[in-house]
């Protein structure tokens, strides 16, 4: 049975759990990262605890631990549960009190969770394959920067996805392509030129994204971050997504339109195979 | 203590707890109503079943309690805790399951949780103060009629509100008045026409909301659902928002502005008295 750490003690799954005044059950007021462990080995976790601060400190939610305490206690969740290959997930939420819309930060203890799951990430069947990806308005909130649990609209979406016989769903607003329910959105174009749209309070800085970026320009690749259309994706050579627990995946059809040749492309091979030397070079 | 009910169990309110693994926890993937008490009875119980009822279907979550059973345990939570006035609150997540973005209904069993917490409704102070709003830019997502527990912004809303010296702030979009962070939001024009804006998908189908205007319609009052800007709210004779557990609450001021002479006005007492006889007529 796993082991999950929740508030101080470390617990059996069954056993996990929050009050029913947590302020995260109650009104999503909590923030999460989910991120990969490869050899059991954390994948950009200095990225991941950095974005983590970002989205305590927009939410004036405080932090009541640091960088190399939360570093032990994952680390502590890897080896008890004896993880090789899958993700860790950590939540925080403001803690628990009364209902009420307003919270003061002095009167909570704020609750932590971290659990693991096993995942193949590094050989994942979807790398050879690809996946086929549908687009739906983005109707989530103004700040999907901020990384909060307010995630039902991107699980409806995937849902939807899969109605539709598809793997996962891209948001689009005004044509435009925002980013997937759980992944950052990429193309290349006819060009060679690596596509995908800039950071904004609409989108979330993904971790991998940016090691993706920093990898393919160091490299020499070209890059561009700049809007593109879901007309524009239709058309592109390759196409894939970006996320801490799948690194890279391609995506070979949109809204049932084949990309490329409906294969997956050398490019993508070769920025996977990039990105996965360089992080797990860099894991702690 | 309080005693919480819990997923078939009445709980003392430290050991109410949920799975760090349920969905209303991870997704914000659970929705709720908050049902007013007075004098022990509840009140509108059977809209809130049916708004209920129209928010699961609205996600694909199936509702496990018909009428009877709801009502049956709305009623033992208040009897077990000796409820004379203030609320109720019941919450339905769609269970817990390893963390994925995708669901599957058949697989989960939904979780249910009952609080109370008493609250003065028929007296409370601000009946006689009046209260104060901002408004603030509406940065929620898309399917604000569905009662879901995506309620952080609302909240950070609240705080904003409490910053700036005020009691609570109204949505805006493009100029318009959408609701109120956890109310809906009225106004009474020179002409002694109260108007509201039309329910969408852009805010909640107020119970209050609907339970006033039709008993402001039985009693000849004017009524116009349609927009209505926050600057012509400024130049209002009154104001109030209305919701399950506070009924209405008069608005004196919004964005500094004083609304009227800036004091509780004639109209939202005599609607306020007229919505208490009805509605405790109706209470089961």
């Amino acid at each position: 049975m796993r082991i999950v750490y929740v508030n101080g003690e470390y617990k059996p799954e069954n056993e996990a759990t929050v009050s029913v005044f947590d302020r995260g059950f109650l009104f999503a007021d909590a923030v999460y990262e989910g991120i990969a462990v490869v050899d059991g080995k954390l994948i950009d976790f200095p990225a991941h605890i950095a974005r983590l601060e970002r989205s305590c400190k927009a939410l004036d939610m405080p932090l009541n631990y640091n960088y190399e305490q939360l570093l032990e206690l994952n680390r502590q969740v890897v080896a008890r549960n004896d993880l090789k290959e899958g993700f860790l997930y950590f939540q925080i939420s403001r803690g628990a009190a009364d209902r009420d819309f307003a919270f003061d930060n002095s009167a909570l203890t704020q609750s932590v969770v971290i659990f693991c799951q096993p995942k193949s990430i590094i050989n994942n069947p979807v790398v050879e394959t690809g996946m086929s990806v549908i687009t739906i308005d983005d109707l989530r909130w103004g700040r999907c920067d901020i990384k909060t649990v307010q995630l039902l609209y991107p699980s409806l979406a995937k849902m939807e996805a899969k109605k539709q016989g598809a793997d996962d769903a891209w948001f689009v607003k005004d044509g435009i392509v925002m980013e997937g329910t759980s992944n950052n959105a990429f193309i290349i174009t006819k060009d060679d030129v690596i596509v995908t749209r800039p950071t904004s309070n609409e989108i979330l800085p993904g971790i991998t994204r940016a090691a993706i970026l920093q990898y393919a320009g160091e490299n020499g690749l070209k890059i561009e971050e700049r809007q593109f259309s879901k007309d524009e994706a239709y058309q592109a050579k390759e196409a894939f997504i970006s996320s801490a627990t799948t690194f890279m995946f391609p995506v070979v059809k949109i809204d049932g339109h084949q990309v490329g040749d409906g294969k997956v492309g050398e490019h993508v091979k070769k920025l996977r195979a990039l990105y996965i030397e360089e992080s797990i070079k860099r894991a702690v």
